[in-house]
Formats: C-alpha cells, sequence, structure tokens
C-alpha cells in the first residue's frame, strides 16, 4: 500500500494525483497506437454539423482511465468487497462499453451494440453486484432521503439457501437498484457528447463521491472515488477542447456504472441523482424530446441531448462545456450539503 | 449576517455560492451597458494573430467580481479588521487597474498606466497594508517554511509613536509585503492573457486560500476567498472561449493583490507562492524572455508569457487553459498539503 494509511485525506488526494499522472503519461501512447491503426470515432450523422469534423478523433480513451483507476485502486487502498464491488461494477459496465466501441469501429457505423443487448448486459451485472452488495457487503434495502425520512424496499424479500448460505433478494430494491445502475451508465452515457463535458462533470460528481465516502468512513471507496476523479483529469488533458481522444462508451458505460455503484454501497442513492442531476437532465432531455415529437410532432428541444440545444441556440461548444461543468459543480456542492441532512 | 454562522463551513459554500449568482446575474447587465458605451478592449499589438479578433469584447469585467466579493462578504462575514484590509488591498488594486482599464479605453491604446504610475500606487498601497496588518492584525514580521523552518524579518524594526500609540515598521518584512504583493498582482496580470485562464486558475488558487483561513480559525478571510472565488465563477460562466467580456487590469490586479493580503494575514506567504506557483511561473516566463533576449539576442520562449509560447507550438487556446487550470488545482493541491508542514 502506497503512502501512509494513518492520514487517509492524504491518501485519498495522492490517489487522485497518482491517478492523473498514470492516465495522463499513457494517454498520448494510447492515442498514437489508436492512430496508428486508423481506429476513429465514428460522428453520428444527425448530430450538429459543425461535428462532423470529429470525425476521426480516437475513441476508447475510457480504456486508460479504467486502467489508471484500477491500478490506483489496487495499490493505495485495502481489497475490501466494497473496493471490489465497485470496481467489478466498473470493469463489468466498461466491457459493455468496449465492446460497443470495438462493434462501432469494425463495423465503422456509429451505433454499435444493439439496445436490447446492451439491457441484457446491463441486468446481469446489476443482478451480480446487487447479490454481493446486499448479501456481502450488508446493504440495506432501504432509500434514504435528506431530512432523515427513509423509504423500506425489503418488504417483498425472498432468501435462499445456497451451499449453506442464506442469499436474501430484496426484489423491489433490486429493480431500484438496476434503474439507478442502467439509467446513471446510460445518463453519461448521453453527457458524452462535447469535448471536455463528460470529462469534467464526472470528474467534479466522483470528487463529491469521494467526499461522502470519507464522511462514510470508507476510506478505500474514497480511494476508489477519488482515483476516478483523477483518471478524468489525466483524460481531459488530451480531450479538452479540440480533443485528441473520446472517452468512447468504454469510459462513460463505466463511469456511470462506478458512480452509482458508489452511491448502492454507501447508501446515498437519492444523493446521487442530486450531484449527478447534469446526467439526470441530459437523460430526461432526450425522453422529454422523443414522447414529444411522437405525441405531438413537435420538438421541445432545438437538439437533445440538451448540451447540443444549447450549440443550436448559439452557445459555441467550449462555452456550453464550462456552464455545465460550473453546473456539475453546483448540483455536487448541493448535494453534498443535502448528504449531511440525510440523518 | 446570512446563514448561521455557527456552522462555517455551511457560511464559506454559502458565500461561494451567492457571490457566483451575483457575479453571474449583473455581469451581463454590465456587457450591454459597455457594449452600448463601445467600450472594448485594445488587443496588443504583438500578441498571438489569432487574438486580433478579439478586439472590440469589452473589458473591466472585475469590476463585477470586485462588487459581489464586497458585497457577498459584507453581508456573511463579521466586520472583522482582517476583513477589511483584504477588501481595502483588493479594491485599492482595482482602483489602479481600473484607472489603467479606462486609459486604455479613453486613449484607445493596449497600454494605459505608467510603469512608474503603478509602481508609486502599488507602493502606497502596500504601505497602508502593512501597517495595520502589523500593527492592528498582530501580523509577525516573521516568513514561515513547511517543515516547521522560519525566517525572522523583525531585525530592522522602527518603532515610531503617533498620538499615544505605538507603530512598529519591520523594514525588511514591508519590502517582503511588497514584493509579494505588487509580484502576485502583476503575475496575475500577466497569466491574464487567454479567455478563462486568470478567472479558472484565480479562482482554484481562492479556493486553497479559503481552506487555509478556515483551517487557520479565520472564518471571515474563509468567506472572503470562497466569494472571490465564486466571483471568478459567476465571470467564467461569460468569460470562457470565446470570452464576451475580459475581467481587465480591475480584476487581475486586484485578485491578485487579495491572494497575497491573505497569505500576509495568515501568514502563508511562502504557501502562497506554491499555490499561485503558475502565476509566478508566467512571470518568470517574461523576466526570462527578456533578460535572455538582451543579454543574447535569443529568445527562450516562442512568445512570452508562457501561455502564448504553447499556443505558438500548437496548443489550441481553449487545450492550453484547461491544461493551465489542471496545473494551478495540482498547485493548490501541493499548497494545502505544505501548509500542514508549516508547524
Amino acid at each position: 500500500m502506497l503512502g501512509n494509511p494513518a492520514y487517509p485525506t492524504f491518501q485519498i488526494f495522492l490517489a487522485l494525483f497518482i491517478s492523473a499522472l498514470i492516465a495522463g503519461l499513457i494517454m498520448p501512447l494510447w492515442i498514437k497506437f489508436l492512430k496508428k491503426d486508423g481506429i476513429g470515432q465514428q460522428i453520428r450523422a444527425d448530430g450538429p454539423q459543425s461535428h462532423l469534423v470529429k470525425a476521426g478523433t480516437p475513441t476508447m480513451g475510457g480504456v486508460i482511465i479504467l486502467l489508471s483507476v484500477v491500478i490506483t485502486s489496487l495499490v493505495m487502498a485495502k481489497p475490501t468487497m466494497e473496493l471490489f464491488l465497485a470496481l467489478g461494477a466498473m470493469l463489468a459496465t466498461g466491457a459493455l462499453g468496449l465492446f460497443d466501441d470495438v462493434t462501432k469501429v469494425v463495423q465503422k457505423r456509429s451505433l454499435g451494440l444493439t439496445p436490447s443487448g446492451k439491457m441484457i448486459g446491463l441486468t446481469l451485472i446489476v443482478v451480480v453486484f446487487f447479490l454481493f452488495a446486499v448479501n456481502a457487503c450488508g446493504v440495506e434495502p432501504v432509500i434514504r432521503f435528506p431530512g432523515g425520512f427513509a423509504i423500506d424496499l425489503g418488504i417483498l424479500t425472498t432468501a435462499l439457501e445456497l451451499g449453506g448460505m442464506t442469499v436474501e433478494i430484496p426484489w423491489l430494491y433490486l429493480v431500484f437498484v438496476f434503474l439507478l445502475l442502467a439509467g446513471m451508465s446510460n445518463a453519461v452515457n448521453l453527457t458524452d457528447g462535447l469535448d471536455g463535458l463528460a470529462g469534467g462533470t464526472v470528474m467534479m460528481s466522483m470528487l463529491v463521491m469521494a467526499a461522502i465516502c470519507f464522511i462514510c468512513h470508507d476510506a478505500n471507496l474514497a480511494i476508489f472515488c477519488a482515483a476516478c476523479a483523477g483518471g478524468c483529469i489525466g483524460f481531459l488533458w488530451f480531450n479538452a477542447y479540440p480533443a485528441q481522444i473520446f472517452m468512447g462508451d468504454t469510459g462513460s458505460l463505466a463511469l456511470g456504472g462506478a458512480l452509482a455503484a458508489v452511491a448502492v454501497l454507501t447508501n446515498t442513492e437519492v444523493i446521487s441523482l442530486v450531484v449527478g442531476a447534469l446526467f439526470i437532465a441530459e437523460t430526461l432531455s432526450v425522453m422529454i424530446q422523443v414522447v414529444s415529437f411522437k405525441a405531438t410532432g413537435k420538438r421541445v428541444f432545438l437538439m437533445a441531448p440538451i448540451h447540443h440545444h444549447f450549440e443550436k441556440k448559439g452557445w459555441a461548444e467550449t462555452k456550453v462545456v464550462i456552464r455545465f461543468w460550473i453546473i456539475a459543480a453546483a448540483c455536487g456542492a448541493l448535494g453534498l450539503a443535502l448528504f449531511f441532512q440525510l440523518g
């Protein structure tokens, strides 16, 4: 273990720093490797015209973010079950994203994994993560709200005997965890549409989750979150406008999955919705757009997800990104403040 | 006083938020006002060619940053002598900058205040600030280094009797404070050459200084620093590339002055050099360039200050800014870590 675990705050900052360094040092080699093989992003044909110049920029930068998180976590944190579950959720959703990214590259089209394939994958990931979280980490099937209010989702619980062990399945909570993890994973994925947008906003959400984990006395999960934030910083060095690499679905699905996994493991699911409110808003903008168009034939936004709406309104891409960073920071601060009201 | 002072951390976050809100809400009106009167920035003729398109963008956005800091500090902090000295140093250096900005606009040229005029102004500001800091706030003429090492600059002290009061003037420390305050003020001024660069980097430095003030048990100065950071955030909303407004010398001289003033008032001068290392590096790059050119006829950098060097090397302006933000954040974290080693 690196550093002195007697000073957990220092360990957490160190993890942030080391992870940023690892990602920042490996990323240029990765970009060179991808470029040599001509592995560039296919740009969605129905996106803003101005984005077509982005075609050919390498994707799958997320691979290096995940690598730096894994190395940093294993070197700096104690190998607890919580840590492995967070790493597992991140890597599994990342693998799903990687499959998607590779498919796109191989088939030379903008859409990779089929929606049903993605759903089956996410369901499997959530079920495994969920069973361990509830039965090995003692996560309670309760949704806690700021103000001390809580909803017990443990009322529909099945207990199975498996090889002498009792495995509990609180079904309602399973559904909730599925919605949170699959939702957050896809939400970050939707947010990842402008240079630096997903990287910067996830970085800030992860910093807040690191603080929350630390206050929950789980320094190991805090190190994991800090490593995620650090990986994003190393990535941003190259992803800042004009981007030399994108994180791809590998990165966005994994980081969204990691965020939700940490929220479940610390029982701060509702708080995570505030911390990640920007990702939720991006998702809602797509839903509203689709529903409105199907129901009335009219579009609510000039283009969805909402970051494209502001681009169409005339904000420069770089300005949308920095403004969304500011909003994400504000959501993070609000989430942290509400966390102290959980009771 | 707004909020509940029994929870200083909450107060500090609230100050950040309120100041950002004030600056963000007033800034568009200020931009409209300046544009109506045709008050635009004169772009330095010897800067990068690509920056000539910035001509006509309104400057003096710093006025609104200072306004939001003053309002937030007066509403949220206790009126201590330390707070008034910090506010005074900021407003006085800001007034110097404002004079510079207005001169430029009136005379339609890129250089305003003469160097000697600026120096006389800064000297007056430092002397007044210094006398109050040492005699009314009990700031000790000592430079503290991480590791517990300290240099006593009180050996050449004059004691004057003024109307029954003893006024001490530790001359060596006065020189040091002058170099720090005038230096930092000019350093931020030099840094202010790319959209979002000074705003973002000062924001991060001020967040770190807020943490340092808080740990030094001066919640009022912490609120002041948070208000500075918040003002920068509100400003960044409009200053993000492509900038709709610049902070001008009003903003950069004032924020550099405020940073140095807080460092003196908390006796963390050496730490502030680490926190603001990026500003120092920008200044050094100019000095090295000038000295090298005069001595050998050769330039060390493609262009000084160093942010233009990287632009000339082919980094996009937006990428230089985000990378410098990352560096400033790392300097801030390092400074905070070293602060804990002051002993």
